[in-house]
């Protein structure tokens, strides 16, 4: 894997658009690219269901050019987006059961405002290099373990109907406009800045909020599989992705070490609190018709084409969470 | 198969719903339904370049509900959706070239049209029985021949893209909010009142259209395979799909008598309209970027589960929608 040093060279002085970037993922990029001494600009429509939050750029605003505009809104996006080098788009609607209530509002979000961005990449910029942050959800529940890239893509509801032709527009236009794209399906991402006030992004930051305030948190099953890449790891991936010619017009799992049960996901969560409480209980039943089951990915792909590799452990990256938001956790509450 | 007696039984005094009803298929399922004894009542936005033409209605002014609301239109759905036993879904946008010059108005028409219609059924009538009209164009270029309902999904342009989302709206609702939705994937249809004035609808219609004036037509490439549909065998299947409570929730081929070539096509047409000529060049570059290459689909799934079988073959349809253009190609041009 490329090195800090290596990136610092590849996006110094460069200009960086980022969408959502007041979210988790998005947050914790954009630090890393002012970091890097990146020239970002950001575009973030702050709809506060959606995981954006101010709060997320403390100690930022001098030296990002922060708009908030919707990326649903076309007429502002030629100026945002000429000049640009990079876009690194990760405006989304994350939540499985607010598809499901507000169908309509995920679908402008996760389809209607991407075919637009795209179309004015098309227009405007069409050499620009875009990361678009996809889902896992858009395999549904999988016939096979790890999922790779060729596993069927069948989403078991709106938010993962909406993400899949959100990544196909992606594709499209790399293939058929050459506007040069790449699509990451991330799985369940973890680290500082996640939301915790409630689970529309994952349900960790529900049962890391709990330890913290030392209340009991609820497991439901437990037997369940899932894998974690810690943010980190995911903000390395998306840097890479975008300096790596060969991605362009593919979609790639982002994986991390390997598949673990909600179960020892609790009790390791327990361990790197050095303290803490879980319950068991069912799986709640409006839960079970859009829930997936079983789920992790091989990122083979993606490891082999650009040399990535997750550095921090599941362990190391509740502990980094846990360290931050103990800090800070009133500002995301 | 049913017989036509007993789809008068099955359909006598029923109300059925039909959108997309000034169409192609949709004015042949609503004469057919008409003569049946259904109270039919249509929905359709006449938007001209979508295939909607007031002459399909034609005689049949009387005898239906004819409601000019656009499906995009929710604010119009519950009163048309309450009290109805049938939804027959053909509204969309058909044109793969249109869709990737304005793929916006492909997304409203063929995605967020598609999901406020199911809205509204699950809130207004959730147990109405719907048929959607999707497209082989959801699983883009062949990886094998012929195409069944497992092969990958892979659209190559925006039209394709939509569609697949709007399949899988109707899928998921079925599958989630118990509204009994089926989708078949439809192959080029013939037949009376298809589209003959430009190539939106099928490039068949083109062919004839020059047949019937006399005038060459181009055979671009000629050794393509595709199946081919007559309309009143495209109907039946729609008739059986609602008729049928094992098709809730499936996704079924639409498919023909087998695979034909385009020179084949070209040469069965010349024949069966007793004189014609075309002329073969290249396949267009612009045209090539979104062809699928070779199609054709295996529809032995829909023939098991309904009895369905085609009835026309193909020199018999191209003759019977030779004979009804002879006479009314005016009103299409």
């Amino acid at each position: 894997m490329q090195s800090r040093p290596s990136f610092a060279k590849a996006f110094r002085g460069k200009r960086v658009l980022i969408t959502g970037v007041l979210g988790f993922i998005g947050s914790n990029l954009t630090r890393t690219l002012v970091a890097l001494g990146a020239k970002v600009t950001i575009l973030d429509s702050l709809i506060p269901e959606y995981g954006g939050n101010r709060r997320n750029l403390h100690g930022l605003e001098r030296k990002v050019d922060i708009n908030l505009a919707d990326v649903r809104d076309r007429h502002s996006l030629p100026e945002f987006l000429r000049g640009q080098h990079f876009l690194f788009n990760l405006a989304g609607q994350t939540s499985h059961m607010d598809s499901m209530t507000d169908p309509e509002t995920d679908l402008e979000i996760n389809c209607r405002a991407q075919l637009t961005l795209l179309e004015a990449c098309r227009r405007h910029n069409p050499k620009l290099r875009v990361v678009f942050a996809s889902t896992r959800q858009i395999y549904g529940r999988p016939d096979y373990l790890p999922v790779d890239e060729q596993h069927p893509l069948r989403p078991v509801d709106v938010n993962g109907i909406n993400k899949l032709a959100g990544e196909e527009y992606h594709l499209l236009y790399s293939r058929v406009h050459g506007v040069p794209s790449t699509v990451l399906r991330l799985t369940n991402t973890i680290g500082p800045r996640m939301r915790v006030k409630d689970a529309r992004q994952t349900f960790v930051g529900v049962w890391l909020r709990a330890v913290l305030e030392e209340r009991a948190f609820e497991v439901w099953g437990g037997e369940q599989l899932r894998d974690f890449t810690y943010v980190d790891d995911a903000v390395d991936a998306f840097l890479l992705a975008a300096l790596t010619p060969a991605m362009a017009g593919k979609a790639c799992n982002i994986g991390g070490h390997g598949p673990v049960s909600l179960q020892a996901l609790a009790e390791t969560l327990v361990a790197a609190n050095d303290g803490g409480r879980f319950a068991k209980r069912e799986f709640p039943a409006e839960r079970k018709r859009i829930d997936i089951g079983d789920y992790y990915a091989t990122d083979e792909m993606f490891r082999r084409l650009t040399g990535w590799a997750p550095r921090i452990d599941l362990r190391a990256g509740l502990e980094q969470s846990l360290a931050f938001f103990r800090q800070h956790v009133a500002h995301y509450l």
